[in-house]
């Protein structure tokens, strides 16, 4: 099969994040210098490793997040940093062992880092960046955002064993794709953005609630995109490499669509295609056709539409502020985002 | 190559591990039941999996020296049972990575748990377990707990990459090997024994670098007593299946000292058989036969000895008590063990 990619959509979300960004300088320089100097060590595969995928880029969402949020909670400070660095080092550790257990030849554009260093190293510089993220943690000197971080990790892990006993089942409920996402990719962003607020001092405390249920509805929003984007949207414009998910037999919203809207013989495709087993050439472009004409690809991007519209009427609960009003923008443009 | 496996000597480290886990036995009640119920998923394959490797047993060594240090230096309460349960999780996940890494096919006897369920399975709930462990330190209500076991699990993470980095280095360093299982092994035992002290109190903490230091050492003096064992050890009589670290390529101090005193021919030897390339049937007799002639066997076993020593001097600085007695016996029957 034949991977399709173009570059990105017009007025896509890397402009809200670049705002964010500009508006999170010094925060950001503090977090960055820390995801270099605590991936450092003397065993040179592990910052080589290490460096290869941080550095890489992808967004700092998680980051942008936890910082913003304890900044429209009273304030980010040097506690809050070492938190965005441990969001980070934790987002990187779940990359690593993701790639290992999705056998993904890509990562950010790039070769995967266990296709250069190996799966063992991939899985055990992963196991070091879990470690650290704890270490930079107890900095924040809050048993309370521990536990909070702590609890998410093992609900992601949750989440990815749930993503892996589901897969190939192709009657999964949308209640239990739902599930498997919230705890996957949106327990990160809500515990990053409560933790962000705690982070604050104590008057963020009052705003914790609110912003957890911000990053919750925002994490659920970016993922149901993404999986939408791996059948390339709804638009003929396509900013990412299209079909991993399918390939790997995933069970995802648009093809849960498709599949409860299609006919006798669209079901029968689907439930042959989704079988890693049985995939022919030619079937990732019917799934698109599919995806596209029984309206599954506009239903999915409603489904992500109607929760970064609960990520924004949960910022209500804080003062309107310029970090509030960039926050509701990024939840708007997740969902029109081209990659 | 056929595994030689016989079953244990005499007068080995069970009988000392029945006696701690005598006296320990309310505590263990309580450790093994946080482990029983702090592994519960409602995806299903989580305490599938995790139940079969945590209760296939093992010796519950890092609980035990947890719990007996806690003793040592006051006494055991909650928190102790809550740490003790945590080391054991970050063993089982180090565990579940490791044969996933060193391609292992058995554990305690039985069948890997990644040959059952799969590699990412295995990864997946070795992330879940280190989650789950993390939640638990928090209850011990210690930020000090948790910056030792977090910095611990970073410096395991950091041995076993060192390790894989250096196999195949046949001239690897006696100090570098050292250094390896100081960080993959003995790094877990002397945090569990310095916040087990930590977690008795604060009269505990006058104890706390004792306790690190006889954990450190016995660690010490367990992985080279295992190194030894992977190659027989000096009896007739060996307890373990043989030859996984040699099948592997792994360098260890048998192999270090025996290729040290070989002749020219010898080393010829050990730089093409720990080559896993180049390794052909009656190499590993050959290699037990060098390492016995070499007196590598005794070189070996003398160095557990040493550190074993340095374990019981260690717990001089602590009050006499039935507890520092049975420590200091279990440094001695770690080195005398058959398996």
């Amino acid at each position: 099969m034949t991977a399709i990619a173009k570059s990105s959509a017009p007025g896509d979300v890397d402009t809200i994040v670049e705002q964010l960004q500009t508006m999170l300088a010094d925060d950001l320089i503090a977090t960055e210098a820390l995801l270099k100097v605590r991936a450092a060590s003397p065993v040179a595969m592990i910052p080589d490793l290490s460096g290869y995928i941080v550095s890489a880029g992808g967004k700092r969402l998680r980051p942008i997040v936890t910082l913003a949020a304890a900044n429209a909670a009273g304030g980010a400070n040097a506690g809050t940093h070492a938190l965005a660095a441990a969001v980070e080092f934790i987002h990187t550790a779940t990359l690593l062992h993701d790639d290992v257990v999705d056998e993904s030849d890509l990562r950010r554009g790039k070769q995967a880092a266990k296709n250069v260093w190996g799966n063992s190293a991939s899985i055990l510089v992963g196991d070091f960046l879990f470690a650290r993220a704890f270490t930079l943690m107890v900095e924040t000197d809050s048993l309370e955002i521990l536990g909070i971080l702590s609890n998410a990790s093992s609900v992601i892990a949750e989440g990815e064993v749930h993503q892996l006993a589901a897969a190939g089942r192709k009657d999964l409920p949308t209640e239990e794709y739902l599930a498997i996402i919230e705890a996957k990719t949106a327990a990160l962003f809500e515990a990053a953005a409560r933790a962000g607020a705690l982070s604050a001092g104590p008057d963020g405390a009052q705003f914790a609630d609110a912003l957890a249920a911000y990053g919750k509805n925002l994490g659920l929003a970016f993922q149901i995109v993404d999986d939408a984007l791996d059948y390339g949207g709804t638009t003929s414009v396509i900013g990412k490499t299209v079909g991993d998910d399918f390939r790997e037999g995933k069970i995802t919203l648009p093809t849960i669509i498709a599949r409860r809207r299609g006919s006798e013989d669209d079901i029968a495709f689907w439930d042959r295609a989704l079988d890693i087993d049985q995939q022919k050439e030619g079937d990732l472009a019917h799934a698109i056709y599919l995806i596209r004409t029984t309206g599954a690809a506009e239903a999915t991007l409603a489904e992500a539409q109607a929760y970064a519209s609960l990520a924004k009427t949960a910022l209500k609960a804080l003062p309107e502020s310029d970090w509030t009003k960039a926050l509701a923008t990024l939840a708007d443009f997740c969902v029109s985002r081209g990659h």
